[in-house]
C-alpha cells in the first residue's frame, strides 16, 4: 500500500455534472488518490463554486484547464497534481490531455478517448513520447468477474473461442430528450461535441472494448446496420453490427439507445470449443460458465476460488455485492498503484497495468470510425483498420 | 368441448425416435384426439413394433405411409383418420403430406415445412384447393406468454415496434455428433435429408417464425453471416442476420448450434415507442414488459390480468408452470377445436384458428433459402423474397 | 411400453372443477391411461354431461360414486375400470376410496388424503388388506429436479443434511374470497369439507410432504405458529412451523395463503455438511446446488449428467420445460406402470414405485393432527405422533 | 454539500483486518470524510505500520485508543478528529465508545453495538447526555432498494402488514473455522470476545434490524430455536425464530452460518393486504412488489419513478448496480451531513437523520438477550423486552 496519496486535478465534472461525481468517489474510494486542484467547468464561476463545494483551497480551483496546467507545473513537485482527470465532454478530450501530457501530468481520461481518431493518434505518439501513463475509463472491464472471464479465457478453460455476442441496449433516448433539456442528451446528440458517432461512440465502443477485453481477440472484419431511429436527431442512436474475430470466430455487437424500458442492461455471451460464459452487467458479480456436458457453474465475486486478478480487483467478500462504482475505483486503484511504482522506481506488476490505455483509445476511436463507414456502404464486409 | 375425439394417425415418430413421443403427448393432452393407426417407421417391423408398444390394433398399423393413406381412405368415413401427423425428417415431409391431403386427410407437419421452398408451394396450392387443413409444429409460439405478447403488441401497448432482437443459441452440435452415432445429429446435419440448411432450418425458422407471430411484422431484407463452425460439418451449424421489418423496424436473429452449454435457450426482445418486452422460452412462464419510465412488470401464465387468449391456452392456475408439451398440446388443441369446428359445421373462433398453417410454412422455407442466398452474397442488404 | 392402456374411472373433476382437468391432462398424457367412465358430479346431470363432454358413453356415466362402482363391478373383467381416481373435496374423499378398494379397484385420490387422520389409517389398513395400489396426488414429488435433488441426498453428495427449511406462500386467499363467490375457496376454508386445517391442510402437507420426500428425514417434533388472519374466516389460512428431524437436523416450515401477490411460490433449501441445494416449484427445471468453497452449480431438467430416476421423470430433452402438469403425469405414469406390471405379473421396478402412497397419505394426515395441536399448546416443543 | 471534511478517527481496522477497510472506503467515496488519525490495533507497532500505510503522519497514530482519545482532545479544535469510528470486535466497543463521548467526540460503531445490553443502555444514556452522534454500522439498511420498501410501507402501499420473513443464511462457519487459523470466525464464536451469541449476534440483529427498519413494526413475542450446529464450538451458529409484531403481524426470522454454500443471502419478504414485497441483498438494486390482481413490479436502483429518500441514498443512475460499500457509504454519508449540519447550526433533515443509532444498538442488544433466553425456554412465547 502506498504511504502518500497520489495527488488528481480534474478538469470538467463541476456542478450537475453527472460523471465527474462519479470519477471522484471512484478515485476517493481507496484512499490512494487526494483531489487537490480542479477546472470543473469552462464557466469560471461554475468552477469555483464546485470547487469550493469539494472543499478544495481557492487557489487550487482554476477558470480554465490552461490556468491550471500552467499554474500546477509552476507548483514544487511534492505539491502539484501528478495526473488530471478529464471527464468533459468528447470534443473538449484533446486539448487539454495533450496540453496536460505536454507539461509532464499524467492522464486520465473519459472514453471515447477523442473526438476523431486522428487525435487519439496524436495522444498515442504523445504518451509514447513522454513514457507519461494515460488511462481511460472503460468501467465496464474493472468488474471482477470480468477479469475473472477474461482469465479463464486465457487459460483456456472454455477451449478455442468461437462465438461472442455482446449487446448493451439502453432505452433513455428513445424520445427526442436532446430537445428537451437534458444535458446529457444535447452533447451526446451534438455532432459537434459528440463526434461522428452517438450511440456507436457512447455504448458500442464499450461493449467493442468489453468484447475485446475478455476474449483477447481483435475485431477484424465487421458489417454495421446503423440507425438514426428517433426522428429529428442527428447522430445515429442504434446499431447491431456482425463480427469476425481474427482468431476466425464470428459474433454480433449491439448497441441502441432507443431500447425504451431498458437501464445499462449490458450482457457479454461467449462460446468456446468446450463451454461458454455470460456476464451481466446489471448483475455484476455472478459470472456463468456453461459446459458441453456437465452443470453450469455460478462463479460469484469475493471467493476463494476465483483467480488472483479478480481478488485483486475486489474489496468485500463473497455476497457483499460491488457495483458500478467499484469497478471505477479498479481502474483509479490499478492506475494509481501504477503511477507510485512508477514513482518509486519499481516495475509495476501485470495486476496494477490493468487498466485500459491510450492504446484500447485508439482502438475505440477506430472502432467508431469503421463502424460508421461500414454502415454506409452496400458491401457487407468491411476490413476494420486501425 | 367436443363430444367426439378427432382421430389422429401418425406417420414417422417409431420406436426411439424423439419427437414423436412429444407429439402423441401434446395430442393426448386434453383428451381432444385420439391416435387411431400409424405407420411409425419405413421399417414395417419397426413400424409394426411401435404401434403395438403404444397399444394400437395389427390393422391399424401400416407399413408405409401409402399403404396407410390408402386403407385409411377406404374405412368408413366415422372410423378412418381425420387428421395425419407427420413426425419425420424434413425429407420425408412432402410426400406423406400431399398424398394425404390429395385423399383428403387434414395434415399436421413438423417443420421446416419441407425439403425445399417449392415443395411447400406445392403443398400450399393443394390446401387452398382442397379447403383442408394443414397444422405446423412451431411450438414456441403456443407458449401463453407468448400468446400475451402478441396481443400485447397487437393492441399497441408498446407503441411502433422499433426493435427486434431474436437469438436462439444450443450447443449440441458443437462436436461433430453427426459422426458418433447421434441419430438426430446425423440426419439434421445431413443435406440430403435436412435440405439447404442445418442450424438455419432447424431452429432459425423457429426464431423467424416467433419474431413475426409476436410482433405481426414481416422480414422485409437481411444480411446474412452463415458458417459452418465444426469441422468436417456440412451444412450451417451457425448464423446471425441483421434484419429490416416492413414498418420500417430492425433487429438481430441469431441462431446457432455449436453455443456450448446452451440448451434451448430461445429468448426474444421488442422495443416499441413505450416500452418493451422480453420473453425467454426455458422460462416461458414469465413475460417481461420494460417501462420507459416506470417499473418493468413481470407477466406470468394463469393470471386473470391476462388477455382471454392468454388465457385460452392454459391449463393451470397461476404458478403452476406450463411448459414445452403444454405449448405443443395448444397447435393440437386448437387444431382440433378448428377442424371440429369445420366437422359440425360452425365457423371457428379467431382463438381456434391460433396455430402456424401452410403459410408460415412457405414462409419458413422462404427464410431458409433467403438467409442461405444473402450468407453467401457480398451486398449487405438482400431484399427478402417469398 | 404397455401394449394395453390401463382403464380409469373417475370421480368428481366435473364442468367447472379445477382440479380434475389436470389429472385428467396428465393421466392422458403418455397414452398408458384411458378414461373410460366416470362419476363427476353429486348432481347427476352435471355428472352425465360432464361425462358427455369428455366423450364417454352415456351407459359409462354415472349418476353418484355408489353406483359406479357397482355398476362397473358387475362388467367383464377386460372392460370395467381397473382404478378410480378420486378428485373431489377433502370430506369426499374417504367413502368412494373405501368402497373402491373393497370392491377391487386400485385407487388414486387427490390430497390431504382424508378428512381425518382416523379415515386415512382405516383406508391403510384396507390397502393392507387387499393388497391394492393407494396413489396420492403429492404432484411436487413428480417434478424431475425433485428426484434429482433427493437421489443426490441420498447419495450423501451434501453430507449429512443439518438444514431444511421449506416455505409454500400463497396470495390466494388474502381476501374473504370463500364469500365472493369462489367454489375453490369456499371448501378448503370450510371445516365441514376441508377437515380440521386449511392453509396447513391444502399445502402445508405439500410442504411437509415434499421435505421429508427429498431429504428422507422424517419430522419428529414441531413448533407451530397456525394463524387466521382474514377476519371472517373459520380455518386456519396462515402457519409457520419450527421442525426437528430424525437425524438431528432442524429447519423452518412456512404455509401461508394471505401472502399477498404470490402465487404458488413454493421453495425448499436444504443444507448438508458440504454444500447445499434449492428448488423453487415455479421454476421447477433448475436445480441449484451450492458448495462450500466451489463455484455453485445449476442443475437442469433434461440433461446427461442427471441420475436415472431423474431421466425417468422426463419427457423432453434439455432446455423444453417440463411444467406441473408433467409432474402429475408422473405420479400417474409410474402409477400405470406398477399397475401394469402388477397385472403382467412383474415385480414393479423402484422407478415404478415411486408414487406417493397411502403412507404418505397417513402421514400428511399426522402432520394436519399435529400441527394443529402445536399451534394450539403454549409448549414449545411437541413430539410429532403418526 | 459541505465546504470542509468531517475528520475521522479510527479505532481498530489495521492491517489485515476486514472491516475496516469497508469502513474507509464507504468513509472516503462521498469526500465528505477525511481520515485524520487512527489507533488502528492494540499492538502499538501494528497501529503505527497501519496508519502509515494509511498515509497519515505519525503524529496521528497512536498506540492505543486511550491515547488518541486524549492527545485528540489536546488539538485545536480545528484539527482534532470530529468523530472516531469503532471497527474493533464486539468486546472492544464499549469502552472506547463511551470515553469518546465522554470527551466530546462522536462515535460511529459496528454492530452489534456491545458485548451486553447494559454496556448498550450505558452508551444511549451518555449519548442523550451529551447530545453527541452515535451512529451504527446496520449496513443493510443503507441500500437505496431498502429505502425505497421503508417508503412504500409508510405510505401503506401494500396496506396494512401482516406478514414478514426475513433470512440471512451464511456458509462459512460450516466447519469448525474457528479452530483453523481463521481470525474472523475465532472471535466471533469466541463469547469473551463476541458475547452471549454468535450467529444471533452477527447476523441475527442484522436480520431483525433490517425487518424493523423497512416495516415500521416492532417485535414483540418471539419464539427461538437456537442451535450449535458445529461440533466443538461454543456459541450459536445457528437460529430460527417465530416472530409477532406490534401491529399483530406474524413472521419468521431465520439467521444461521452452517448453510453451506451460502454467502450473504439475506432476504426479506413482507406481505401486507394489498401485496407483498421482496429484496435480496445479493442483488440489491431489484425490489420486487407483488401485487394480488396484478402483474409484480420490479423496482430498480437509480430511477426517476424512486421516492426521494431511495435517489438521495443513491449515486449512479439506473442500471449501474450500486453495492454494498455504497450502501456503507449512504451511513457515513447521512452521519457526516448530519453532523455538519449540527456543526452548522442547522436542523438535519430526516434524508440525513436515516442512519443507524444508539436505539438500534439497545434494540440489537436486546435482540440477543431475548432470542438467547428465548432459546432455552421450554414456553413457546416469549415477551420481547428491551
Amino acid at each position: 500500500m502506498a504511504t502518500k496519496k497520489i495527488r488528481m486535478g480534474m478538469i470538467g465534472g463541476g456542478k450537475n455534472a453527472f460523471i465527474g461525481a462519479i470519477h471522484r468517489a471512484a478515485a476517493n474510494m481507496d484512499g490512494l488518490i487526494e483531489l487537490v486542484c480542479g477546472a470543473f467547468s469552462s464557466n469560471a464561476q461554475t468552477s469555483i463554486e464546485s470547487g469550493i463545494a469539494l472543499g478544495l483551497p481557492e487557489n487550487r480551483i482554476y477558470a480554465s484547464y490552461e490556468e491550471m496546467i500552467q499554474k500546477e507545473s509552476q507548483l514544487p513537485s511534492d505539491k502539484r497534481m501528478q495526473f488530471v482527470s478529464i471527464v468533459t465532454p468528447n470534443h473538449a478530450h484533446f486539448a487539454p490531455a495533450m496540453l496536460a501530457l505536454e507539461n509532464g501530468f499524467n492522464v486520465m481520461l473519459e472514453k471515447p478517448m477523442t473526438f476523431s481518431l486522428d487525435e487519439a493518434k496524436q495522444l498515442k505518439k504523445k504518451v509514447e513520447e513522454t513514457g507519461l501513463l494515460l488511462g481511460l475509463a472503460h468501467t465496464y472491464s474493472g468488474y471482477p468477474m470480468v477479469k475473472q472471464a477474461k482469465q479463464m479465457i486465457k487459460e483456456n478453460v472454455l477451449g478455442k473461442i468461437r462465438k461472442l455476442y455482446v449487446e448493451y441496449p439502453q432505452g433513455w433516448l428513445s424520445e427526442l430528450s436532446e430537445k428537451e433539456n437534458n444535458k446529457q442528451a444535447a452533447w451526446r446528440t451534438d455532432p459537434t461535441k459528440s463526434g461522428k458517432a452517438g450511440a456507436m461512440g457512447d455504448i458500442g465502443t464499450h461493449a467493442a472494448h468489453l468484447a475485446e477485453y475478455i476474449s483477447g481477440l481483435k475485431i477484424t472484419k465487421i458489417c454495421a446496420d446503423i440507425n438514426t431511429i428517433v426522428e429529428g436527431r442527428v447522430l445515429d442512436d442504434d446499431g447491431s453490427v456482425l463480427l469476425k474475430f481474427d482468431n476466425g470466430a464470428s459474433g454480433v455487437l449491439i448497441a441502441t439507445q432507443v431500447a425504451a424500458g431498458e437501464e445499462n442492461n449490458l450482457r457479454i455471451n461467449i462460446y468456446g470449443e468446450k463451454g461458454g460464459l455470460e456476464w451481466h452487467q446489471q448483475e455484476p458479480n455472478t459470472l456463468l460458465i456453461k459446459w458441453k456436458d456437465a452443470p453450469a457453474q455460478i462463479y460469484r465475486t469475493g471467493n476463494g476460488y476465483l483467480s488472483s486478478v479478480a481478488k485483486h480487483n475486489t474489496r468485500t467478500p463473497g455476497g457483499h455485492p460491488e457495483g458500478y462504482i467499484e469497478a471505477f475505483a479498479n481502474i483509479y486503484r490499478n492506475f494509481a498503484l501504477t503511477l507510485n511504482a512508477k514513482i518509486d522506481g519499481e516495475t509495476p506488476t501485470p495486476e496494477m497495468l490493468d487498466f485500459p490505455t491510450v492504446d484500447d483509445g485508439v482502438r475505440g476511436m477506430a472502432f467508431i470510425d469503421n463502424v460508421i463507414v461500414s454502415g454506409l456502404l452496400e458491401k457487407k464486409w468491411f476490413d476494420f483498420i486501425e
